[in-house]
């Protein structure tokens, strides 16, 4: 990778990657910066900007090689490798998350999935065994995991955060709606789905402003 | 709300308004900048910037009213208003976005939610009852629907978008893991998971060279 990357190319990288698979699932071999902007609503010269950024690819007037550079955006993204994944939290959003048709595809392997309820403990999930929270520590021991998934109540949060770090886990996936404090060697990625839906009612309070 | 605000400081605003909350509910009625920035992982000057730019409050050395200043921002988000809201796919994406706790509380009231598959419609999530696809445009032109969420495959998103549309939906909550056409009058927020769980591999594998 070819030195300093900003926030803003890292933020399109996984467009990039979306648009790129979809292409190539249509059988298109090869795409132009114009047309690649026009599917992604950035300016030819952003296109070709973003891709130099990270590698130079393509050459003037033959356009980029649609497998080629999903292949080396995906190497960018380190979807070249498998991550060993445990969910924390047997719900509605743990069960997207352990049914999400992608993520294995992109080597996200769900391993085990955690929850305290009773009712749930042996079940599975796409052909994943609940486990009881009180196995974690145990568990992790014997099965170290790359990423966990923090689907559960924001009250719970913090705590299991603690206890997965204890363990070794040092990448987490956090789906609860609260910012977690961590040690700074710990990776954490939050999807506040609240802040989402409040950009969206944002800009239908401002839609007379644009 | 004053003048041009710049989208980075909009995609904040939900933060602002989520630390507003759990501080309010922590009992704590004032807050300095410092303190602030420092839940927020913000500077103080940028604090203040920001809340400058939406209007202006608090008092140099006295901070600001944790109840006033949630109030206001909340305001700005558009959350004094009551958005009525169908989903449509009630998979696991719809059932917790169905049965998540903060929204109904934000001013997002489920109303309807669709699916096509028999063996869910008639039954309830969260109180709502599922109806089929086919009763789509009946519905809506009875109960309009200020904002869709699309909770459903990527391959059916367009076309269901499409339909929405002509139903006068105008405002699309999308966590279909594809790009969606629509009109320049009809405002599209995505929830790409995938794109965040790239994200956290992103930082994985570069881990070393922050």
């Amino acid at each position: 990778m070819a030195g300093y990357v900003s926030d803003a190319v890292i933020r399109r990288l996984p467009g990039y990657y979306r648009h790129l698979r979809e292409l190539e699932a249509a059988g298109v071999t090869q795409i132009s910066s114009q047309e690649l902007g026009r599917r992604m609503q950035l300016t030819p010269s952003q296109i070709r900007q973003d891709i130099n950024c990270f590698g130079g690819f393509g050459r003037q007037g033959y356009g980029y090689k649609v497998s080629e550079l999903k292949g080396h955006i995906g190497d960018i993204l380190g979807l070249d490798r498998i991550h060993r994944v445990i969910i924390v939290g047997a719900g509605n959003i743990g069960a997207a998350v352990a049914n999400y048709p992608t993520f294995s595809r992109e080597g996200f392997e769900t391993q085990a999935i955690f929850d305290v309820e009773e009712s749930k403990i042996g079940k599975t999930m796409n052909g994943v065994t609940v486990r009881h929270m009180d196995d974690l520590e145990e568990y992790l021991a014997a099965n170290p995991a790359d990423i966990a998934v923090l689907a559960l109540p924001a009250g719970v949060a913090q705590d299991t955060l603690d206890r997965l770090y204890e363990s070794g886990v040092r990448a987490v996936w956090n789906f609860a709606p609260t910012d977690l404090n961590h040690s700074d060697d710990m990776i954490v990625v939050n999807v506040h789905l609240s802040d989402s839906l409040q950009i969206l009612s944002y800009r239908m309070a401002h839609r007379d402003q644009d």
